[in-house]
Parts: structure tokens; sequence; C-alpha cells
């Protein structure tokens, strides 16, 4: 299959540096290894050359879905591949599962999670900030994955329209405000996860579980480490990121006569 | 939908440990907790409790890949689940994605790949032993995954079969063997993933991906860190697991003149 | 300088297992790799090897501060050599050094300060469980440390008879209890360091110290990763502890005049 | 006791940044808070407050080995204070200690060597480049710690002048280099650390330590993360040194009689 005109491009440069691009007629792009003219992509294969002005090659790539995550216009902090990546094998997403979202962010954490249910399934969003929405909603688009997104503007604490969903993922400054709602559109033992950069927030989110039928309730952390790898001179790169978030998952379990009641 | 006969039911007892059954009549399971009729879940919803005869309540609930792959007969050390997520998500795998994989191991990865990729995709796994290949097999039908993976007995130096494909995901001793055969079986600016335990490893892997023709080699390593979550007494756990591998990734790039002429 | 009669030795196995053993006449040592006659090291150089009657070499070692704290009779969890070390540096320890620490929990901390402010310095060490001071103690005559250690059986809230102490090291489980009198006995712009498990105990440390005086107030945790070398297959240790404790640092100031108002 | 002309102070500012300097007549520092006259701390305590022509209080500290060590006029890396504390508790060092250090670097960790040395103990530095060895000098002369240091300007191939030394200390791109050496003029038993930054580095030390007659050989290292306390906010920092280098451990063992034929 060969590039054609409206795709988009991840371009890399020699010194391993990416650029999400959209190849349109007469259209530049000005790197920082000079001008290369996008038109030029056009009829070539993915993983082909394109050579700039100044002689440099870069390389025409397929974006994959981090590339669409990590490169999206962003109003907040996003959710990062390492943790995108855990929530969804977690949460055992698949072709075909039906999940709900709530906050949107900048709509990354929806990117991975659409590319992770297409084609069959649907990830409901709830986000309470119409602005948001219009900047996810725009981001998702970009990446192609419109069509498995359902957007609502609303507050998780006055619940969800959907029921018997495989999966809930919350990403709220307050978790606990979605666990309820999140309880009742699950379907019997259906997965709950959550993201929070704070120890406080997490203790919280845990007794929410634990009080609202939750069991199966685990909290954990991924550290990335990136190596520069030389022949001779390998090592743990210098520059790190010390923290993105911690992750709580829990699955939906009967409750007791006693929960009942309450 | 209710638990029926053959069902493969993940129980969770209420000090959280889990075990993987599958329910037919007459049937029991002795837990640390007590003795389970297992026919008892006939009828139930998932998420539902059932009772020991001891008086200890085990949730039912419907095994994820990550359960389906921590569960498998092990014949060799498995890819844990932290590694298997990044790996999908980073070599973009979606449903109808077609993956190479090589070697099966146990076939945890196999499980959490075919998952990914179904119901469209497929994955192709060459393995040089035949009795892992067996073994692998069943844990993979036990997933209920078969109809994703077709099966090829053979040496990655000998080459794939496919060609065009998305992914190649490398788990062998000697991960360069393959590097040859995946960058022929690869489309332009497929992905590849290596999984090694040892620096050594990465250092020769790294090497020749670049002499191969790769570009965008990218060396990493993820730690996962549990947390106990208690009101009051919140901290990470004392015992973790201190390795299991790093992963290497690179992309297909259009080879240079003077690289072909090799 | 020979081993002779009464010296405490750490014995090394070829399996690098070590054992703590104090040298007299006729005694044995029963190691898993068989019977080493102590009285056989009299005469011998450090360093030297002993021969169990199994024919397995012994190496005698001089034990260092960290073989002594490591073999302490424990009544507690222990401060590990990483978090004792770092302490010992952070406060600025050395020679001479006035230290008041509480509480003693097996001395092993206590014999890493001794250590380090021997041969003019002083350890004063607040303790208000009697058995633990015994036990302590017990260690700590063991590690030849008697003379830099003054213990004291009281409660760290009725204040420290020191003053003008160059460091307060606290050991509590509710460190904020030794907070205002640790104020009153450090010198100006003298040292505190607490360490504690739970991100609970942090967050209420940090708080006391800054409403009682405390600037350049620092959190942090050191991880500890084993590495297996070997040439051609080195990797980091699959075993590893998760967690220790977290440590936190301050300095004594000048209080602003409505502090010292209140 | 006073602050008074000459001293060398560590002002903290309201923001917690440090800087160091010394105190002397007319003096003035130009801080982003304001302008602060020097002379003014003549006559303060340690830990007493001083305000700068814009209003801004700072905090009047003794420097601790730490701020000196992180202070010192670098020509190279320097080897980080989690590094240096845990290398100076391993190795067992204390008032009395006689320590070979090569190379010298910026003498950051010479510093950290000599403090916990002094008064009675000595550190023999070797360096093959004179103006490292000037650069040094001039910092562990700031530090107040020249008695503690002998300067030789010399390769570690060559050998050490000094005999059973309690430790060697090898901070070298080639630690082999100095290990025959070290062999040589260590006690039985004694202790030699090495520190590196890449895996590479730390298989062919372990493997020369081992040919040449070492025993207990460890390698490790200190991941150090940093948190931000605050009451409901508590969380690790975002920022965070990746790596800094590995340690390697090894304690002097008597050869076999095979070993010393060699």
């Amino acid at each position: 299959m060969k590039i054609k005109l409206q795709d988009t491009v991840l371009l890399l440069s020699p010194d391993d540096k990416t650029f999400l691009v959209s190849i349109s007629e007469g259209k530049t792009f000005s790197s920082h290894l000079g001008i290369i003219d996008l038109e030029d992509a056009v009829g070539k294969n993915w993983g082909d050359r394109i050579t700039s002005k100044l002689g440099s090659d870069f390389f025409l790539l397929d974006p994959t879905v981090e590339d669409k995550l990590m490169k999206v216009r962003r109003l907040t902090q996003i959710v990062y591949p390492k943790d995108a990546a855990f929530i969804i094998f977690k949460t055992g997403l698949k072709s075909s599962s039906r999940v709900i979202e709530t906050g949107i962010g900048s709509g990354a954490l929806t990117i991975a999670l659409a590319n992770a249910v297409s084609p069959e399934g649907k990830i409901f969003t709830y986000e309470k900030r119409q602005q948001f929405i219009t900047n996810a909603k725009h981001n998702i688009e970009q990446a192609g994955l419109l069509d498995y997104v359902e957007f609502n503007c609303g507050d998780a604490r006055d619940g969800f329209k959907e029921t018997e969903v495989d999966a809930v993922i919350i990403d709220l400054p307050s978790p606990w405000y979605g666990i309820p709602s999140a309880y009742k559109a699950l379907k019997g033992g259906g997965q709950i996860a959550s993201i929070s950069p704070t120890y406080n927030q997490v203790e919280k989110t845990a007794e929410s579980l634990e009080r609202n039928g939750f069991v199966n309730i685990e909290t954990l952390e991924l550290i990335l480490r990136y190596y520069q790898v030389k022949p001779g001179k390998t090592r743990p790169r210098n520059k790190m990121v010390g923290h993105t978030g911690f992750l709580t998952f829990a699955r939906k379990g009967e409750k007791s006569i006693d929960e009942n009641e309450v």
C-alpha cells in the first residue's frame, strides 16, 4: 500500500525525533534538519526514506496508537503509554468490549481504549467540561477513531446511561465520585480501573471501592526505565520520568445481604 | 449471561487468592478455605458468591486475558503481563493485525497477542521444539484462543512463510537469529519487539537490528511496584519481582543503497 | 595482625553465605558445608582460608559495620544499610558528632551511628521499652561499640537531657512525638532525620517539622537493586526488597517572631 | 558558636535553593531574591535568618559534607551522595581508616571519604592528570579537609606506595587497571569498591576481581526517589535522575596455591 494524499505520516529523523504530519499538495514541513516537501511522500511505501533540502534522510512511518496518543493537542497532563497499555490489558479489553471512561482529559487514553475495542466495541466517555470534549474529539478524529467513541457531557456522580458494560476507566481528581455510578453500570465481575498521581487519592479510592462492593482491589505503579544501548557502553539513561500515576484495579462483586440493605 | 457447565471460572477467595477452574457435573475444588461444589456455580451470575463447605465466600469471576496468561501450565519462564501489555501497545496491535511470534515458550505471550488481534487478525508462531508447541497449544486452547494462532515447528533462522506482516515478536535466547527473517517478513515500517533478561542479549540485539535495516531502536524496562493501600498505612509492598526482562523495539526502514548491496 | 581467641570473625562460605562467630577454645561451627573447628583460625591472618571437615574453604573476614548491623539479634524490623548509610551522610556525622537517637529498635541503626561518631562522639539513645534497650545493648556490645552509646529509658515526648546536639535521628511509629523535643535539643541549623514505612507517617512528619521551625525539609526513598554479574549473563536479580522506608530530613531554623510567640 | 569572618556558610532561600558562600568584609551575594550583605551574618548563630534587600529571609546553615560534595567546582561528573554514602558504609570506613582512592575526578568522593576517616585516618589519592589534582585540591581545601588527603600523580597500573590499607576505592573508566595494585596494597580481608556507569565496565570489573583473588563480590545500584510531601497531595516527584552508576564491592581473600603460582 502506497502513501497517498491526506495520509497521516510519522516522520522519523536521523537523530530519532518524530513528527506527525498530514500529506497534502504543496505542503512543506520545516524540520531542524531542513525543509521537506511532503508531497514527495506520495506514491512511496511505508518505511521508505524522504530527503530534506539539506540532504537528511527521514523515514516515512505509519503512526501507531502510541504515536497518536503522544502527539495529541494537550489541554491536560496525558495518560502515558505504559499506563494506558496496562489498563487495557488488566481490564481485559478486546474488540467488542463496551467501556465507560470518565473524564476525557485530552483524549489520549480514549485513543488507546478506542484502538483496543475496535472494530466491534465502543467507548462511552463522560466529561463535564465541554471545552475538553471539543479538544479531545479533535484529537480522536485525527487518530481516525471517532467511530468507536460516544461523547457525553456530564458528571460521573449523575450516573451513566449504559448498563452491563465490561469496564469503567476513571481518570478524575476525585475518583470516588465515579465509583457508585460505575458499580451500577458494570456487568457482574466487570472491571474498574482508576489512575491518580497521589497516595491520598489512592487511599480514598481503595476505601470507596471496598465500601461499594468491589473485590480483588489492587494498586500498583509502573516505572519505565530507558536504556542507552551501544556496544561497550550500555547503561540506564540519565533522564527519567520519576512518576506519572498510581493505577488501582478492582472487579464488581455481588454485595452481601448486609451491603444491599445499605 | 449465566454461568453454565464447561465454563472456565476464576475463583477469588476472601484473602485474594485466585484459582482457575472449569465447571463440570459433580466436580469439587479443594481450597485452603474448604471444599467447593463447582456445580453450585451453574445458573449464577458472573460476580456472584459461592460458599465453601467451611463457610467462606468465593467470588465467581470471568477470567481476563491476564488471568489466562498467569495460569498457563509452565514449561518455561513466562512473559509477564506488564511486558506483554507494553509489547502489544507499542507495536500497535489491534483486531486485524497479522503478527509473527518466535519462540512460543509456554504460550503465555501468545495468549496475550491472540487476544489483542482477535477476531480479525492472526498470530503465526514459530518454535523449534515440538514439546513446547504441544504444551502451549494446550494452554491457548484452554484460553479459548486457538482460532487466532497458527503453529509452525521451525527455526527462526530458516525464515517465515508470511510476508507483509504488521509485527514480529521475538522471545528467543539469541534474538538476533530471528532478525534477518523478521526484516523479510515485515511490511515497510513494520514493528519488531524483542524481550531478553540480560544486558548482553540487548546489546547484541540492538547491534543486529541496526545492521539489518531497522530504525527507531529503543530499549526499555518496566518495573512494577505493588502497593499496600490501607487507611493510614499505605506503602509500597515489601516483596517485589526485581526483574523480568528488557524490551527492545524497532521499525523496518528502507535500506540505503549501500545496505542493499550487502 | 593475627586472629586470636575472643575475636569476632565473619565466615564467608564458597557459596557467598556469611556467618558471624566468635573464636574460642574447643568451639566448633556447624555450617551447611561441614563442621569448622574455630580454634583453627587462631594465628591466621584476616582474609585467610579455613577448611571445614567436608573440605570446603571458608574465608576469615573482619566484620564491617554492615556485617554487625545485619547480624544483630532482632526484636524488630531493622534499619537497612542503604538507609543507615544515607542518614549518616546526609546529617553530616563524623567523629566527634553528638547525636540523639529515638527509639532504639534492635540497635542496628545505633551500631551504624556509633561507628560513624567514634572515637570522639557519642550517641544518646532514648527508648521507652526496657526490653528493647536490653536487647540492643547486647547487640551493641557484640559490635564493640558500647563506649559510644548512652542509654536512656524514656519517651521522646518527655524531652531529651542533651542540648546543642548535632543531629537527632527518629525511628518511631509516631515520629512527630519526637519533633518538639528534637528542636529544643538541637544546635542552630542542626539536622533531623526520620525513617518511616508509610506515606501517612511521612505526611504527618513533614507537617510537624514545618510547624516546629524546621527548614529545608526533604523526603526521599532509596531503592536497592542487586545485579547478577556473570560474563555474558549480566542482569538485575529477580529477587528484590520492594520497600524498607521513607527518609525525611530537615534542619533547625531560627523561628520567626510570630512562631516564637506560639 | 557564632558565625565569624572567613566562615563558609550555606544560604538557604525561602524556595529551598542553597548557595555556598564565604563570609568576608564588604562582600555581597546577589540572589534571585535580592542582594545579601554577607557581613551581616557575622555574630549571628547558625540557623539564624538573614534578610535580603528585597526582604526575603535566608537561613544561615553550617554546610554538611553533602553540601560540600555537591558544591565542588566540577571538571567531571561527580559521585553522588547516595553512592558516596553507601561506599563509605559498605567498606566500613571510620576515623582511623587508611584508604586509597583512584582517580580523583573533581574531588567530590574524596571529600566524602576524608570526612569519614577524619581525624585519625587518611586518604591516599592517585590520579594521573595533574589538572584534575589541582582542581580537586582546591575543592578539598574549600571543604576544610586537606589534612586528611595525600595526593599522588600517577597511574593505578603502576602500583600504590601504601600497604595494609583498609580499603581501595576505584573510580576509573577502566576499573580493572587498578585491581592488581589494589590487591597488593590491601590488608587481608580488606575492602575494594568500584563505581562505573555501564554494564560492560561492571562485567569486566567483576571478572578481574575474581581472577585477582577477591571474594564476596557484589554489584548493586541505588536508585533515589524524591517525594513531594504536602497534606493531601503526597506523591513521588516527576523529575528524577535515572542513573548515576553501578557499585561493585569485594574483599581481599587469601589466594589458593594454584592462584599464587600464576
